[in-house]
């Protein structure tokens, strides 16, 4: 069988003007990087964005497993099934961090038949918005840095710094370091440490934010930390706004790749699912919206963190809402949630099946609290039983959310007609009227128990003790009218992530609070949330390499 | 007065297309970055080593002062002066790290009307070499911390771990830092310390690599640290050389942009000067040496420095070698080595001129050392006075060397032209005659020797204690046939930054040897060397913007 990077390169590129031809993007308004990458300028995402809107279509999964989901392959493929039965497509996807690339992943631009390409450029610098990002980060962290050295004026307490500096590696060696070391010229000793590129508050902010100027706004408004009489500084403070904004002006302008099939794809940004929100740039989507009839995007982790934050916190920088969301199951995963082991999922179990099946179950009933339309896929493999495969869909009509199988991985474009066919059928048909979960004018408490009751299943939030001094501070400082950015284990509705299923009756903690006022969100860390993942003990790295001729081997 | 990016912007660039054709590069061989910036592709570079090499020009100075010598300034409007002459002219220059921009210098890519362009890209990402050296650099700082981590099979000592981490940016917190703290989950806890980017082994690696391949065997050869036994560590014991030149396989291919004046430049590659060896990278030199009759580059610091690197460690990786050395200088850096202080230099003064004539005499004798001939470039200043020149020009024919006025920052081309056929004429005569300073096989001390008496003046070599040592471990590990880097203050001959003008009978004290295993030379230390610069109190930064349609501000 071929790896993912032996389909990609035996694939011959169309040029991306043709591409760009193709969704009636203006060649000036290209900006080249290589033959078959682009970036889109500022003014056509102005004359995109006149444009009568596309539909919508989320792509977000059950919570998941080690079995894999494929939630960023049908979504690829989806789109190109889309495309093959004649619909004028684009798809809005995140771009790859380096960090996960180097160290388990391989690569993390879609699999099988179902990949954005050049899969090695994207998996690797791409067109460098992970670098300016990174760049712009610790810019900010040299100059707070700098700061203190240079005499302190604005009295920030070098204790309470909230921001870290960043790379864009698995690299568990900098979660905490000490700083400022060994002379009076190094500055001013204190602790910080780094987290992965993907999880800066800078990434959030590129993907939320609406034009260059928006962009400056929301850097400006990053709470960096506190003062000695703990009033908060602000970047604007700093006044170095501007910047980082010049460092990040062209990182914020969206990507344009193509598919296996020559679907055009904006592949742009890639916020940490936990810390920040998990979906590809406001921007992208936008762009996308105003070029094509369908636009399928996704977003990280299961539903209950992903699209929740897509529906409560994305959504409502967008021109546009949701049309339809499409959920993606495997069999081996709702085996999985039904108490199967990894080891035994080979082996045919309906009984495993129809348990896990309420994990599936609960995330189609929350899309539907939103007003949106859900429909099931089912990403289809060689190991799941005709038993299993004809249970799952009764299940699925039992709650009547329509369903469909895709084999896109293997099958390409071809293996998701059926679901392109089910989700045509269900825009036609079920019209969808978003509405949020919750008001933002809400109090703190008020929208942690809407997500966690109404979304999670559980019956009760507690607040620790700190959690309850930021709330107040938080409320002090005026930023409790924000959308509230839940971090939780993302295998289970609850904050165990050893509960799978469906739980119900648990509690949720919330341990602690933070301000992203970039962003515009308050983060609500329910447990250790990992914001710098470490390497494994033999890394992908180690299986990499290049021929003399520059052909990459090892991405996968 | 118009400012370097208010030029800069004034331009109407020619398509990166138009430049190449005019350089005979075919179009297929071009990898866009936007409409003004290409790489060019191995293929390319294969190509045109395949042909007859141009003239080779290197641009160097007197010892820099405070006052500002301009030399890539004249570097670019030499070529420019060369192409409005009707000479076949390519520059093959340096990049700027992103750490000095924003920190004094605002911008690095000329200045005046002698600029590279589009300034406002190679001043910030250009196409991403710096991040990707960075990437490379760090991605290998993560694996030493993960083997260790991992169970350490290579029984690395973490106190004696060579390889540093890096950011491109100026950040002097981050010079000395502890890493791996707080649990064992985060790691071994150690010293460590981050450099600027440009002073990686990898940047110097990527300038001398002849051939992807070559990069993959350079990289191989880092000395990471050693093992308590005190045996050297390799990056191929690590086995990860191949991942290393994956990321860097695109940073590998020179960069293609254009002066004011439509010149090709290849802009690649930008080294420390000091730790490393201060050139742009081989394969753009040898790429447009095999593309043009006549190709400039420049090296870093005065001549003692930069250019004996050139000739020494870089000249022996081209295929052939340098026809002329330019050596730029001020009257007022001049008047400055003969005593005169900053705030007096606008004065007429000239006893201090003669005086300070001396150090580019000891220039213009150190490079006819190597049997090139030299060619003396005066860069105009308003406050040169008519007496000044004349003296100037005396002192010149006083040792018989050419000499022309320049004023390309002001005038452009045309202000190049007098320098353009006084080097046309140079090489029309006087044939170059290249022989290195030393050779490699000769001893360590002998190396470092030859550079002292024979370049900086100086009469004497003390080895500290330390380095001792370290000739000692050198030699065993069978090190010693590599070419000395040496590093020192730039502003003087000798060891000691306030000594001007050219001093005699001073000893240089070698405190420390770095083996470059990698780089494929010895560094060797003669003071505090710093490659962590730190910001200013008002760093260039905070008054650089961006405005909504994307332009830079604050560029300078």
């Amino acid at each position: 069988m071929k790896t993912d990077i032996e389909i990609a390169q035996s694939v011959t590129l169309k040029p991306i003007t043709d591409i760009a031809h193709k969704a009636e993007i203006k060649e000036d308004d290209l900006e080249l990087y290589g033959k078959y990458k682009a970036k889109l300028s500022f003014d056509a995402i102005l004359e995109a964005e006149k444009n009568d809107k596309g539909n919508l279509i989320l792509v977000t999964a059950i919570n998941p497993t080690p079995a894999g989901e494929g939630k960023s392959t049908v979504t690829i493929g989806l789109a190109d099934a889309l495309s093959h039965i004649g619909k004028k497509t684009m798809i809005a996807l995140r771009e790859p961090s380096l960090g996960p690339v180097m160290g388990v992943k391989g690569g993390a631009a879609g699999g099988g038949f179902a990949q954005v390409l050049p899969m090695e450029d994207i998996n690797l610098h791409f067109t460098g918005d992970m670098h300016a990002i990174t760049t712009a980060n610790n810019a900010l962290s040299a100059l707070i840095d700098n700061h203190l050295h240079q005499g302190n004026e604005l009295n920030i307490d070098p204790r309470r710094i909230l921001w870290k500096r960043v790379v864009d590696l698995n690299d568990r060696a900098l979660r905490q370091v000490t700083i400022g070391l060994g002379s009076p010229l190094n500055g001013i000793p204190r602790e910080d440490g780094f987290d992965i590129t993907v999880a800066s508050e800078i990434m959030a902010i590129l993907c939320l934010a609406t034009s260059l100027e928006n962009l400056k706004e929301r850097l400006a408004s990053i709470v960096i930390g506190y003062r000695y009489d703990r009033s908060p500084v602000y970047v604007r403070d700093l006044k170095v706004e501007g910047a980082l904004a010049l460092i990040l002006k062209d990182a914020l302008k969206p990507n344009l790749v193509q598919t296996i099939y020559g679907t055009p794809a904006l592949v742009h940004g890639g916020p940490f699912a936990n810390i920040a929100h998990g979906c590809n740039s406001v921007l992208a989507t936008t762009t996308a919206l105003g070029l094509a009839d369908y636009v399928v995007t996704e977003a990280g982790f299961g539903a209950d963190l992903g699209a929740e934050k897509f529906l409560d916190i994305k959504v409502p920088q967008l021109p546009t809402t949701p049309d339809a969301v499409v959920i993606v199951a495997t069999i081996r995963a709702l085996k999985m949630h039904g108490g199967v082991a990894k080891t035994d999922l080979t082996d045919e179990n309906v009984d495993a099946l129809e348990k896990g099946f309420a994990n599936l179950a609960r995330h189609v009933a929350n899309i539907r609290q939103y007003g949106v339309p859900a429909v099931v896929a089912i990403n289809e493999f060689v190991s799941d039983t005709e038993a299993e495969i004809e249970t799952l869909k009764a299940l699925c009509a039992s709650i009547d959310v329509p369903v469909a199988l895709t084999s896109v991985w293997a099958k390409g474009a071809e293996g998701g007609v059926a679901l392109a066919e089910t989700l045509i059928k269900t825009l036609d048909t079920k019209p969808s009227d978003y509405t949020r979960l919750y008001q933002d004018n809400q109090s703190i408490e008020a929208k942690i128990e809407a997500i966690v009751t109404k979304i999670y299943g559980g019956n009760k939030v507690i607040f620790e003790k700190k959690a309850q001094t930021q709330i107040a501070q938080i409320v002090k400082n005026g930023w409790d009218n924000l959308p509230i950015c839940m971090a939780k284990t993302q295998y289970s509705f609850s904050d165990d992530p050893t509960l799978l299923g469906a739980p119900e009756n648990f509690a949720i903690t919330i341990r602690e609070l933070v301000p992203k006022l970039g962003a515009g969100f308050i983060v609500a860390l329910t447990g250790d949330v990992m914001t710098m993942p470490g390497l494994p003990k033999a890394p992908a790295a180690l299986n990499m390499d290049v021929t003399s001729d520059g052909t990459a081997v090892g991405l996968f």
